[in-house]
């Protein structure tokens, strides 16, 4: 599995963004994605690349057609071939 | 408060980091700061830059005191002034 | 045009990474996307999203078929819909 | 010396940020840290990380003073201690 870490941002849509935020979580849900939400980013299990793209791609555009006219969206993929990792794996190896 | 995502990584020590993620949690620790850990990142709260900035400097140095000879430390500081932001606040205004 | 900041780097390789630097670059030069290479990372010219997310496989595939066993991507995508943007219209803007 | 990637972006300005940038890049400047400007980011090399975060922190008060009521600021720092390194190194180790 491949843990990453996304954020979707609109710029220019004013200080408040949990809306688009929602947006984003909605998205993921539909596509049936584990994740974990957090104060800075969401953390998402995909089993190859080709699904994270899909998704990273059908959240930002959701965010566009609801009427961001500029969008950042920051992914950091951690794909880890040594070693089978699952959502909540890194955390538990802290203990 | 400001609330920040921080994740320091030693580069040319192995695949497996866990035990670096530790010596940078118990610093965090130690300078009683609030957080939160996830699998890719760990979200802080500080009152300030000044006290933001301390506890990197010290992590940071602490993994190249545990023996790393390269440091990748990522650092992204939301800083909002028009409205009192707690670590969790962010969550919480998503339901 | 959308541009972006793309960043894949081995973890466990050793410290010195730019061998694996150069196998994204040829991974951009061969699909014929405008680039420009700085320090921490490349800044790269895509028409769409599609183009981007199919260089940014191919890379970070290469990079695990030279031997890595665990890589990090990061991406950074500015996606601006209220004006035509290239790469290098950023910086001439702050003229 | 230490070679970090820097972006600072005011959060419901607009979606220009250029006015912002400018004020990040003089900051840098009457610092006399060295820097290179690109499309996403400007990357500096500092002596250590004090005068490292002292930039960072005038520079992302400096935005806030300019009326950003929200400031998102990204800092990576490549922090190597195993060879001398200055802007511009990395990029010659690739050619």
């Amino acid at each position: 599995m491949i843990i990453s870490q996304l954020s979707i941002a609109p710029v220019g849509v004013g200080t408040s963004l949990s809306r688009y935020v929602r947006i984003v979580l909605d998205v993921i849900r539909k596509n049936n994605i584990k994740f974990e939400t957090n104060d800075m980013a969401t953390v998402i299990e995909t089993e190859d690349l080709d699904t994270l793209f899909k998704v990273v791609k059908e959240a930002h555009t959701a965010v566009i057609e609801a009427g961001a006219k500029r969008v950042i969206t920051e992914l950091k993929i951690d794909d880890r071939r040594d070693k089978d990792v699952r959502l909540g794996s890194k955390i538990k190896s802290l203990q």
